[in-house]
């Protein structure tokens, strides 16, 4: 059996999944991750049917850096799926710059390029640089292919991604790039198999995870994104921010004395869900709470979306269909609920009871805009460029 | 005759306005400014008809600090305005903060708070607070009311103005305020007797000036604006920034090595359609230049608007009525013209000839969401709030 792994390695965790290949076809097999690398460190594997065929926890105290985990995974795939050849492995990368606009093959130029882009995304790139560099390490011959966060909004006009910033800066690369691309752009794969009219519409996608973003697609392709240069842009997230006004990172540092360190950590770590709420992150805790701080944190997600939505729907020039995925947007129908009847001025109308049931398609009949759920897959987006570069 | 003086005292200019009262009736005089007080100051006074009535120049290398140059203004109006009784000055102030949603008179427990919102607009309130100072120095008896930007945007509900920060950095006044209200608010007390449909229904008003926000009335209250806790939010200006990712400055203070005066230089100074254009900030000169970065900067201009448009009307839910003013608006033909064509997919629809007019309505017969070019009057407004606390 031939294998493409697919590896999304970040700060403190590597998830990782198997597809079998077969032809053109992609199965998955398993998968899991490596998780809390630096602090207390776990492996769990689970087959495709939810069978656990790993749990391992280490010592207290031990710690498992990124090379160190990936050789485990490597010796550990091999003892545990001994007839499976791995053809190549497809990675996770958040940003191509504004280079790359597909996935590429890795060689040392191509990680030249990526390593340039550090700066773009000091918290995220050097940890997908460093699994690539590891299993380069251990399997010379490998096949390893990148697969970008940024690639699929290549497709936005200059006037959706320039800030209005003078030369100086905008050549050094500061510009909207737009992140979650690959769910992006695995939802514009399957989407005409749920609609037509969506496939060569107006259609906003509300990609809801722990990070949260929205994507405007005209005919399929990524016209605007409320993500911009950082993946802190836009909505309101589990811990992230979202939008700020600059001024307040003026105040931040002028008023409060903050360093960029610090400023970093509060927006990216201590705001959003978990700073307004003082609860939690977790959209289900705050929709199980009766705190009046958890309802806020919910009203104030649901505005935002609300509000990108009419900011989306205009890039657009209308809209014809909305789509609901990752795991809030999979999964906590009150949140889709309210962003719908608050989006009943553009023509949405809800189903309730399809609503309830997750869909697939949540709008009533009499709904000018469809409405829909759709599951992202990142993982399988990943696989099928590494088997098409192949 | 009992005269109104209106005083907007900004960073390097002094701005004035005389009005007569006559029991509830407000006349304007005449009006000028002080401005270029620490480079080469120069004084201008126009009667209401258009007269110069002063053009003065100081020697090459004077200064003219604050105190002097009121000094010398209330000075020449003793001189040249012999007749008149001085009743009141009304300021104009940046910054209300969260307590003051009216107009106050001032004593020196309002200076002491207004003091101590100098943080929040530190650009701003110092220079508005000096002249204050300056006057009551001066005639210490003297009636003085402050009228706040910030005021007329109390009435937005808190998902609008609340940023997804933890309440450590919210409690110290880290909200969305909204400025340019004392605009927004003479447009809402005019509005009626343009549109009933418009002043009792869901308005996008655009003030459109070197500086320029937009923001939602729902029957006339604001509900939401594109500005939010300093005014270099939202929209892009003549020289400001509009909305940023907050990555951004995170990118340079760690990457630029930019310190937050540098940043602070940058995104109120030197960005906007002056950034963009690297030709000018006065969106005449763009519209008449035939330059490809002048036509970018005004594309950006006009696409951010449209962007924002679609965000305020899902704040309304719907939308049944635009309203221009300021510079730009009042005057921007082609600016009009392009934001009212991205919005025929909110029913717009434009009447040309009208618009060429400057209106005062400028959408034809069919559209479904009327557009109206109304002229703003913030020294007025000024004025009328004085007269109503005497």
């Amino acid at each position: 059996m031939e294998v493409i792994l697919v590896i999304n390695s970040g700060s403190s965790s590597i998830k990782f999944q198997a597809f079998s290949m077969d032809g053109t076809t992609l199965e998955p097999i398993a998968g899991g991750k490596l998780e809390e690398l630096y602090t207390a460190p776990r492996m769990t594997v689970k087959r495709v049917n939810g069978e656990v065929i790993e749990d391992r926890r280490w010592p207290d105290g031990e710690s498992l850096p990124h090379e160190k985990a990936l050789d485990f995974l490597f010796d550990w795939l091999r003892t545990h799926a001994a007839g499976a050849t791995l053809r190549a492995v497809g990675h996770r990368v958040v940003h191509g710059g504004e280079h790359y606009g597909e996935p590429v093959v890795i060689d040392d130029e191509v990680l030249a390029a990526l390593d340039k882009l550090v700066p773009l995304a000091p918290l995220h790139q050097p940890h997908n640089l460093a699994a690539i560099r590891a299993i380069a390490a251990r399997n010379p011959q490998l096949t390893q292919i990148a697969c970008f966060d940024t690639a699929f909004h290549h497709t936005q006009p200059s006037v959706a991604t320039r800030y209005a910033l003078p030369p100086d800066i905008t050549n050094q690369g500061v510009r909207r790039y737009g992140f979650h691309g690959l769910s992006y752009e695995y939802i514009a794969s399957v989407l005409p198999q749920y609609s037509e009219r969506a496939a060569r519409g107006r259609t906003v996608v509300l990609h809801l995870g722990n990070g949260a973003s929205m994507t405007a697609l005209a005919e399929n392709r990524s016209v605007a994104s409320t993500m911009g240069f950082t993946a802190v842009e836009g909505l309101v997230m589990g811990t992230r921010s979202g939008s700020l006004d600059p001024g307040v990172l003026l105040w931040m540092i002028e008023e409060a004395g903050m360093d960029a360190r610090a400023i970093g950590s509060l927006l990216y770590k201590r705001s959003g869900l978990l700073g307004v709420s003082g609860i939690s992150s977790d959209m289900r805790t705050l929709l199980a709470s009766d705190s009046p701080a958890a309802a806020e944190a919910v009203d104030l997600f649901c505005y935002r979306i609300s509000r990108e939505l009419g900011s989306l729907a205009a890039a657009l020039g209308g809209l014809d269909a909305i789509v609901f995925t990752a795991g809030i947007g999979e999964y906590a129908a009150p949140v889709r609920e309210r962003v719908c009847r608050a989006a009943t001025w553009l023509g949405v109308s809800l189903d309730d009871d399809a609503n309830a049931r997750h869909g697939p398609r949540i709008s009533d009949a009499q709904s000018a805009v469809e409405v829909w759920v759709i599951p992202t897959n990142e993982e399988l987006m990943i696989a099928r460029h590494t088997l098409g570069l192949l």
